[in-house]
């Protein structure tokens, strides 16, 4: 008779979770940093913009030349030249002058606004009529006023985005320290399972774990390597682990259903280090079977045989994890989310969370039935409603957040 | 005195944008096929699961014979065997007779419910007691219940997640065809840009644009080259965007901000095809002065040149633009958003559609100060605020729905 498994808590599985260290460091280009994590905050190494400029494109002048010029009264200015791009213009502005400028030009020694290109009119030669006065500042950005020398512009922790890539090359950075990319090895078991490429016999079935679960690593930010299929045999697993983990951050196990199976993945994981097996059972469904050891520091993972599962586990517990130790901090776990109204009554267990997949049809969410055992529950799915611990179920009608599929 | 825009309105502008066709396909492995776009229908070429299966670990019964049992009256059948797993067990089940079974195991001919294990007991030598009857069909899992054979398992123009590709492989699909990942050369234009490994001199600024947009862009699932920056030169910048356009499917140039580099870019730009100049100018803030060519059936795009604007108008316009001619269908624009009350009063033109960067803080969304000129607008944002163009404002305190900044 196997053993029955003693049930954590998800928030027990996730405080063990928390417990493993984030890997380290390496240098990238910054073109190729998108989506890393940076290591280190970065600060602006001088002020942005480095001079005055022009944010519009028209006449830098001496703000108070301009005052009280309107379509009736318009100023007239003499126009003593023009600012270069990527250049200064040589010299200053005085009294009643102005120098033509476009965004982004630097604004000449002795002005303090810019007229917009609208509000001006070319009149005798070498003479510019304003139709409408500036205030001192107006159209212009200060230098430092975008960025001051010493600002954090992106923090240690932060997936780079599109922006923070953009900053860093504007700041002259070319290569960032980030995070490494955990290094994630996915392999499955069980004697039933074949490869993609298999004709399966009867019985058999063929692996969707392997794949589903390295692509949720992948997208998850990590390294995933397709180390494919053990069949129960525990010496053979044992070493198979063994090797992986030299190379890796983290080894995903995608068990077999098999009770067989599962006993053999938790007395290999136990017996291949000294914490061994941290715990074995969450209070969750789906994805009850869970196993999660720590192996020299590494987390070695026992995911559940049902593709369903699996993938229910990734979401809940593995992406935050492999997101921690690949040194991400300070985001949200799930932005994406959308209010909807739960479509029919759903009875949950208390102490158990559920992570019920959801379809959405204008504002309602409808649970998909079928159960774990079937792959196309989570195909047709938007997202999942976490029904919490704590409580019962969810009313038909009830409020909800549906936590979207595009993480 | 450079021309003034013509302004359409943002519809508009979407409506020229839709008119461009997808790229081509081709095939790749299933294992690499996260985030592509799938060019045909998948539709399942056998039921699944092929047999019927098991659901939990324990007996494959007769229903029947199970009928009514209880902790008080329990029943007993005879064990002849064991469902090997991958596998079938040879022989079928017989009136009062059971067959151990895991979960994913075939059920044998004759049986019709599983009862779980929780509810059995070891009663005699060969013999099992039972503490709970089933019902037929109960814990098992009919062949096709998952997907039928000729389902529409994954549609053409989805971008495949990661149970797409655990489904695919599940089916024996090793290979699929997908669209072509579109094809974007991000050029840089204005006599003030250097590269971010270049001291600037006084006027001078570093490139942005081409390393934001690229990251953008490949974000938007592109393959982006970074093409560089040219001078505001008219024969160097055709000579230069008929190249990309020949091995590129979209050309975006990062306009210089000055009139001057505009000017050049919309002429250069305009004489390269028939077609030519599809829009110069979007009623949007920011990114106003934006231009759209059609050169040869493929878009070349004017960006703005302040790089907030810039990452606009890719936000509005171009990773939209990127998905469709990428083949993606079926699929809501921005489906991370989250409800927030709006900080302060913001006041918009009516027939611009204004995109305000905001920062959330609890329920609240406020309005990020300091103007398109300044990056730091983005950096600090976690999501936009459409202002619609038939819309003055928003008040303070008014619901507002944020676009977040996961995209």
């Amino acid at each position: 008779m196997p053993e029955f498994l003693k049930l954590l808590s998800c928030d027990e599985a996730r405080r063990i979770l928390a417990g493993f260290a984030p890997v380290g460091g390496e240098d990238v280009p910054t073109a190729r940093g998108l989506g890393r994590v940076l290591a280190e905050d970065f600060r602006a190494p001088h002020d942005l913009p480095r001079e005055p400029r022009s944010t519009v494109d028209g006449y830098a002048v001496r703000a108070k030349d301009t005052f009280g010029a309107s379509d009736g009264v318009p100023c007239y200015l003499k126009l003593i030249g023009a600012v270069p791009m990527g250049g200064v213009f040589a010299g200053a502005i005085g009294a009643g002058e102005a120098v033509a400028i476009s965004t982004g030009g630097v604004v000449p020694e002795g002005a303090d606004g810019v007229v917009m290109i609208e509000y001006v009119d070319a009149a005798r030669d070498g003479e510019i009529e304003i139709h409408r006065g500036v205030s001192p500042l107006e159209n212009v950005i200060r230098r430092g006023d975008d960025l001051t020398s010493g600002d954090v512009v992106v923090a240690r922790g932060r997936r780079l985005r599109p922006a923070d890539i953009g900053a860093l090359a504007g700041f002259g950075q070319t290569r960032v320290r980030v995070f490494r990319a955990p290094r994630v090895a996915v392999l499955s078991t069980g004697n039933e399972v074949v490869a993609p490429d298999i004709e399966p016999a009867p019985g058999q079935v063929r692996d969707v774990n392997q794949y589903a679960l390295a692509a949720q690593g992948e997208r998850a930010g990590a390294e995933a390597t397709l180390a494919g299929i053990v069949r129960d045999d525990a010496p053979a697993l044992r070493a198979r682990v063994a090797e992986l983990l030299e190379v890796h951050d983290v080894v995903m196990l995608s068990g077999g259903s098999s009770v067989g199976a599962r006993d053999v993945a938790a007395e290999v994981v136990g017996s291949l280090g000294p914490r061994g097996v941290l715990l074995h059972g969450i209070n969750i469904r789906p994805g009850r079977p869970t196993l999660v050891a720590d192996i020299g520091g590494k987390p070695v993972l026992g995911m559940p045989g049902f593709p369903v599962s699996a993938m229910v586990i990734f979401d809940v517990f593995v992406r935050p994890l492999l997101r921690r130790i690949g040194g991400e901090a300070g985001r949200e776990e799930w932005p994406a989310r959308r209010r909807a109204r739960f479509a029919r009554r759903y009875a949950s267990a208390v102490g158990r969370e559920d992570w019920v997949r959801v379809r959405l049809a204008g504002e309602w969410a409808s649970p998909i039935l079928g159960g774990s055992a079937a792959i196309s529950t989570v195909l047709r799915a938007d997202g999942y409603v976490r029904v919490e611990a704590g409580v019962e179920g969810i009313d038909e009608g009830a409020e909800v957040d549906v936590l979207l599929m595009t993480e």
